[in-house]
């Protein structure tokens, strides 16, 4: 895993994120944190101009409106005559009809490299009834190591169906292709503790195909190994004292710190 | 009060938040680490299905806008139809004639089961002249124990009229319905060097009422308690390196590792 | 320079923002960290009524719209009619049509007592071809002691064009009106690594110019010294596994914890 890494770090791509405002400040942060440079812009009279500065786009449905839904499109397509790298996170997909229509819309405008969402945001997508709960992923839903094989071959059918990378995280991550699926098992649970940890994997995925454009498949699950790593270090850390919160500054300061050699050394993963 | 504490861990509630852009993040983290969920949406076209979907509403006037405005009648009447409890953070009221009249407006359109915030917001809306000073509360307003009668006798009133549980917070707080009064001691004067410990608190008042639905006013009495208590178990904390940034993160680690009995010990109140 | 940290401590200015949603949180908390209080306020029906509570209007373009743009008009406007001080940041200004026209169209409508930004910015607002690059100075741009003097004359004569305070930063930082300019040395490259630290003292120059009425020109230099001077002391704070998160939160503790006397003595300036 480590060249992906040192890519990012040598490249420094330039992501352009529309994105939501919760958690906006924590996706600046990880991106620079691991080497590359973040520009947010959500205005559709610029949104074209720049994505066409950037290497990558990534579009995130958190607190969507009418006004960004369309900077989105304009953005998406763009990037695509460009050939950049799109990712979206259909946060929430399933829990409102709105959100559930934007991200299939935005499916049906433009070609993604990568989707990453919960495994109930990712089965709303595919049309499979799932049980958004919020913009958490329903407990019904989970990947355990009991339904890890059909969920495997269900994200390679939607990868095939869509062209897509597709992430799915949760206690287990799957990242696949239509045909090879990385399944990692990084990560520690108390990162559901924190707002965002989500938003912040879909901003640092595209950091890491924006400058891996030859093996999306392998860069995304870079990220995912990265992005799990960094809340294993960050557990590590924590004192009687800290919570969330602190836990959150450590993830963010564990990506910061991670060498190209402690994420090889540290990424758990098997390629199915 | 750990009863109150238990109950939201126990139930988890979900709880929908139309609020302000500049502590959004922390209301966020501070609902996930006091056990509940935050989702956060602001867009007319969803907040009635986002809220249908939610345990309790969080309708926070900071930074509103037109948009926002209409995102929150909407979501606050449906939740009324549902019964779902209503939190309103007059954050501003008194500063412009926007905020005022928005947060009057809510108020003839909305049942809100709690109001929280300063003396002069809640002073603001019940129509009494009173020197809001940019969003915190003008000192000549401040609740000593000289006026805390007084004070009392307002909120009682202002509870009859509206029909809320009010809670009024400074450096004594008062939490009533129109014939009790908890009036509590807890915090830090430190708390007011960080932007959005009052937000932050509004937004665990929703978490604490939506979990304890029989007893209102004793869960936001129990939300205000933990939130003063978290400010003082923070300011304990603090090396001399540390700041009001520090602070703003020990405060929400205070919630995350709060227990029932931490609460129970730590309340510092009187029933009136 | 410690007379004008006195001041901002001593009057505690109400700093209005308009500013971006990616990095709003750390500017209220710096602001709140220096002494000043801030309100954040863009919703066009309200910012003339809020500004004119307020002693200084800081303006930031990141992440503008259509709606937002109108707002900052109306408060910059308003502002010079009461003459409060106005500071621009012109994020981005170069990257895209919009952003720079924006900044040119707020620069013919409204007087700015301080316009801050890095190098690449402020080139971009002169009319000279600069290469941002996203939201950061490109480096072909950026002075160093080589072109120092050069850069010096033209912050002097765009100073004496605008009328404003011109504030250029980078690894030198340039204060000046036409007739000054102070040279600054504090800071420390790490500070790049995080997001928003020119919007954080573009924000911090507000609350000190609004203090210090007399003396633009000092006071934004104070500023300056300060922030550079906080990223230093926050950079001799980190231990091994920090990083640009923890940095974030110790930047603003030291401008929490600084003293008139500790900046008087670690700020690091020439007059030219």
């Amino acid at each position: 895993m480590k060249e992906y890494l040192k890519q990012v770090k040598e490249r420094s791509p330039l992501i352009h994120n529309i994105t939501n405002y919760v958690t906006v400040n924590d996706c600046a942060n990880i991106i620079l944190a691991c080497g590359a440079s973040p520009i947010m812009s959500d205005e559709k009279s610029e949104v074209e101009e720049i994505t066409s500065i950037c290497n990558g786009l990534n579009i995130n449905i958190g607190t969507l409106n009418r006004r960004t839904i369309e900077s989105m499109l304009l953005a998406g397509k763009r990037s695509n005559l460009l050939n950049h790298p799109v990712v979206l996170d259909p946060v929430g997909a399933g829990a409102s009809a709105l959100r559930t229509n934007t991200a299939k819309h935005l499916l049906d405008e433009i070609h993604f490299t990568v989707i990453r969402g919960n495994i109930s945001e990712i089965k709303t997508l595919a049309g499979i009834s799932a049980a958004t709960q919020g913009v958490d992923a329903n407990i019904a839903d989970q990947i355990t190591d009991d339904n890890l094989d059909h969920a495997i071959l269900f994200a390679k059918a939607f990868s095939q169906k869509t062209g897509a990378v597709i992430v799915i995280t949760g206690a287990i991550d799957i990242v696949c292709n239509d045909k090879q699926a990385y399944v990692i098992r990084n990560g520690h649970p108390m990162m559901s503790t924190i707002t965002g940890t989500g938003c912040q994997l879909s901003a640092l995925t595209t950091a890491y195909i924006a400058a891996n454009p030859k093996d999306t498949l392998g860069a995304a699950s870079a990220a995912v190994c990265a992005m799990g790593l960094a809340g294993e270090i960050a557990h590590e850390r924590l004192t009687e004292l800290d919570g969330n919160a602190s836990y959150r500054t450590y993830i963010i300061d564990a990506i910061y710190n991670m060498t190209p050699d402690q994420l090889e050394k540290g990424a758990n993963y098997e390629l199915r």
